[in-house]
């Protein structure tokens, strides 16, 4: 299933996430154990469906860049902890709420919440993690970052609402796709990192550079995302494949065959986008798809993709060099690599 | 289609609410521009669908709780008509949501937000709001307030949750019952008072008063909601009658109705309730409606009510006469008997 196989093998060694995550293992523990806590005075069923939803949550790469980030400073205060449980409270909350509108069944190879407890329940358990995530980061004392997290989480939900309302436009730009999903996905990575800037007192030069960072690491993982859809293997990626393509996201990948196509080759993409999205159980057309592939669109994604990774890097390598800096140079590697 | 009309005949004058309201009419007028302004730097469809749900919004009942009571302290900030708008959003919020679990087509004879932009939009949209309402009182430069109303946002969140997981339950308790819709809509009530009393400066004794008096304000208000689900004329209440028992909820008439019933009769009750969960369109069944009906349930409900309302008009009379005093007390009315 994998397309181009070519795009997939890195030029050198790529660590595992937890070996780059390393330095902050122990303590992305205590985020989880934290995040855990959140509903233990609610409801048994709340609890339930809670610590259901969290334990599969998986990478927690957003709360190990920001601690990677506070370690990076030297951070020896203990904002930093339930800041990161803050922020994945809010990615969490924001995947429960797209899995319902994506109507995914699966994510990481297991049911998404509303699969297992029906949508009814999972749209109330994502406005729990919503707002408990912006409520406890109340506690914190500084009035400016739970400011901060809502404005992230604003931006986040207007990202989904604007993505929804191009569904199925095979006219959407590459600008416009690229504002979107730096609204949707980017602009939660870019307000850990300044969230961890800020904790670790770093200067404004540096706030800048991290910030850039987070900006163009969420947009990377993004539009890997959006190329996983069509070259992953569902066994890796844990999601069926063309997902996007079903709900008729019109995704970089896209743009840019569509871009490739002649009057002809275009009205029959529409045709076929069209007719997946009334015969959502049918599978999608081989000729679709092997089109898209003649393109070179896939390529065309990943170099976009590679160009972003490399915006992040060189943004990073404006901090001094430490152990947590050689870990957050490794991420941009490993989210332009994975294979998941 | 009333059933009772001796329960629905007040014993004096209820003047309207636009006349109870008339101290702060002006100022309602400002929060509701001030909730009209906030998706302003949003894309142009955010702004389209946030005004559609706020135009439709109604009653206004919380805001102008918060400017009665601030008005009765004589309160000169500020913060009030913001904190205002925060309450109304985050009641707009839920009912969003609400409305997408119910299923709820109609809302005030309005098509209700998902019928009218699709359930993902409307799903978003009260995202928008929850978030929105957080992050306006942050800038309020009070951090008890956005504390507060996120605490109270998480109890709606909860209760909404509690009351789904009863649902078909017809062994829930009167007590269980009164616990779910004090967190699900009495705890926002109880909320605007105590935010109000804040800001008003009142005393440790006025604070409790007030609290009191948005509490059981509060459940009554839930509680003839579930009434008026039973006796309401859609042509009044504006929404289809007994929607709660086609969703399967278990309210207060139905729990006094089933107290009062045989094994048998509670066995076809059952048996009724189940047919109409998994037959939708089909109308319910006369001989469910009669029976609860014939058992007082609707009469020993308005009782309770009556209780309720009477316990929040004790409360507020603790506080000093005033002119906005006498909105308060003419509010437990207004909420008592009003008809849709």
């Amino acid at each position: 299933m994998t397309v181009c196989p070519q795009i997939l093998s890195p030029p050198h060694r790529v660590p595992p996430l937890s070996e780059i995550l390393s330095p902050v293992s122990r303590r992305l523990n205590r985020v989880n154990r934290l995040l855990r806590a959140w509903p233990e005075s609610t409801s048994p069923l709340i609890r339930r469906m809670a610590a259901g939803a969290i334990l599969r949550q998986g990478k927690l790469i957003r709360p190990g860049i920001l601690l990677l980030i506070t370690g990076h400073f030297g951070y020896r205060g203990n904002h930093d902890l339930p800041l990161a449980a803050a922020v994945e409270g809010l990615h969490l909350a924001s995947l429960i709420h797209d899995d319902i509108i994506d109507r995914s069944a699966y994510r990481r190879g297991e049911k998404t919440a509303w699969q297992r407890f029906g949508s009814d329940f999972s749209l109330l358990l994502g406005d729990f993690f919503f707002i408990r995530s912006v409520a406890r980061s109340l506690a914190l004392e500084e009035k400016e970052i739970p400011a901060m997290l809502a404005e992230a989480a604003r931006l986040m939900i207007e990202g989904e609402i604007e993505e929804l309302a191009e569904s199925h436009n095979i006219k959407i730009s590459r600008a416009r796709y690229l504002k979107i999903i730096e609204k949707k996905t980017a602009s939660l990575f870019q307000t850990t990192c300044r969230l961890a800037a800020r904790l670790g007192g770093a200067g404004s030069e540096e706030t800048k550079a991290l910030e850039e960072y987070g900006l163009n690491l969420g947009l990377t993982f993004q539009v890997i995302d959006d190329l996983l859809d069509l070259t992953g293997r569902p066994s890796q990626t844990g999601k069926p494949a063309f997902s996007d393509l079903r709900e008729g996201r019109v995704t970089l990948p896209l743009i840019y065959a569509l871009r490739a196509a002649g009057p002809a080759e275009q009205r029959q993409m529409k045709k076929e986008l069209e007719r997946i999205k009334t015969e959502k159980t049918q599978p999608v057309n081989q000729k679709l798809i092997n089109f898209i592939r003649s393109t070179e669109a896939l390529q065309k994604t990943f170099r976009q993709a590679e160009v972003l990774a490399a915006r992040a890097r060189s943004a990073v390598l404006r901090l001094r060099p430490s152990l947590h800096r050689r870990s957050l140079l490794q991420l941009t590697d490993f989210v332009l690599w994975r294979e998941q």
